[in-house]
């Protein structure tokens, strides 16, 4: 019944929002909250932000690296966002599942789809989150202080396009207040790893009720 | 998104665990905690035992009249146990679902099977509760000081066929604790409602975002 049981493969647990919403931040907080959870570090081709960190935020790579993985089978999923590739390495991701680690993937909608459509093993969890409203979702894109006003406006436009898949997910949150879309997160992952498939180790301890049944029989 | 959405149709949640393993105590535990709750009180022939009050622990009638009410279609489900016969009035579990109220079902595996095959409409929940241990399971039985040892162990021999159909269940817990137990039961409950087929006024807050999105553009 530990969520660390080497005979549980781990779940993949998606999590979309437009940019803005809190999808990064609250990726951080549940990894933060159980260390036992494996984030999906995604590989780009864009540059660095102030502050990225190479393994930890991203894999920072160049064009032809990133082409030549994914001819390889190398990537989950891959995209191209506002003249970048982004895409998710699948060894690390196979080798946390196969561990019984369950892992966050911070993806768009497309990357989304093709996690679903890919040979994961389909043991599937997927969270959209909303913004409480559009003028909140620009307030918090302007506070981060590193997009030209032009930069703001295609972001927005992409949003647009983001939120228009949220019927696309198994759950779905209104990130109004961050501790309460945090503790909603856990609930939900919580409550997964209580489904009856997701704990391996029931069949043995119901075997060993059965014994105990026999023993006292006289 | 709140729990008592008109529009939402309400979740049918059945608990079932062997006689001793803690339904009962939990069904009355999450009604205490979220008073939104319905519980489908079963009707029954056997006798109210003392401090059952009619109504609130059962409907007590006679075998002519249950029977009746099976014919009549009124049962979602019924079946008998131990001589005497159990079963889930339709009429009110029907209107509180209508209503948007989840509602409990506190029965065995044979009334979780029926119930799932019921035209209930198929938003189902379904949770079994294990003991920690069949000593403790008879310890439980014998501590209630209201059965004599040959029923307890008529009602040991219904645990150990009750506890074979433990993966019939989405959920399974094990209560070697009640308030975990307790907590668990809140924390699938609350995840199940943050389904996104179950918040049906989500579409029309994602028409509020795509309006606000419309209103921006120059």
């Amino acid at each position: 019944m530990t969520q660390n049981d080497a005979t549980r493969r781990g779940i993949g647990i998606i999590l979309s929002s437009p940019s803005g919403a809190g999808k990064s931040t609250m990726a951080k907080r549940l990894m933060a909250w159980d260390p036992s959870l494996s984030f999906s570090v995604s590989a780009t081709t864009r540059a660095p932000r102030p502050g990225e960190v190479e393994g930890l935020d991203y894999f920072f790579t160049d064009r032809e690296t990133f082409g030549q993985w994914v001819l390889d089978g190398e990537m989950l999923e891959h995209a191209e966002v506002f003249g970048h590739h982004y895409g998710s390495p699948r060894a690390p991701v196979e080798s946390a599942l196969g561990a019984g680690q369950d892992v966050i993937f911070d993806i768009d909608w497309q990357g989304g789809q093709q996690i679903r459509n890919s040979a994961l093993g389909g043991d599937i969890v997927s969270i959209f989150i909303l913004p409480p409203s559009i003028a909140e979702l620009e307030r918090r894109l302007r506070s981060r202080g590193h997009d030209s006003d032009e930069v703001i406006g295609k972001r927005m436009a992409k949003s647009e396009s983001e939120i228009s898949h949220w019927a696309e997910y198994d759950y779905v949150l209104v990130n109004a207040d961050p501790d309460t879309c945090e503790a909603e997160l856990r609930t939900i992952l919580t409550a997964e790893r209580l489904r009856r498939e997701r704990q391996p180790r029931l069949s043995d301890f119901v075997r060993g009720l059965n014994e105990e049944f026999r023993r006292r029989q006289p």
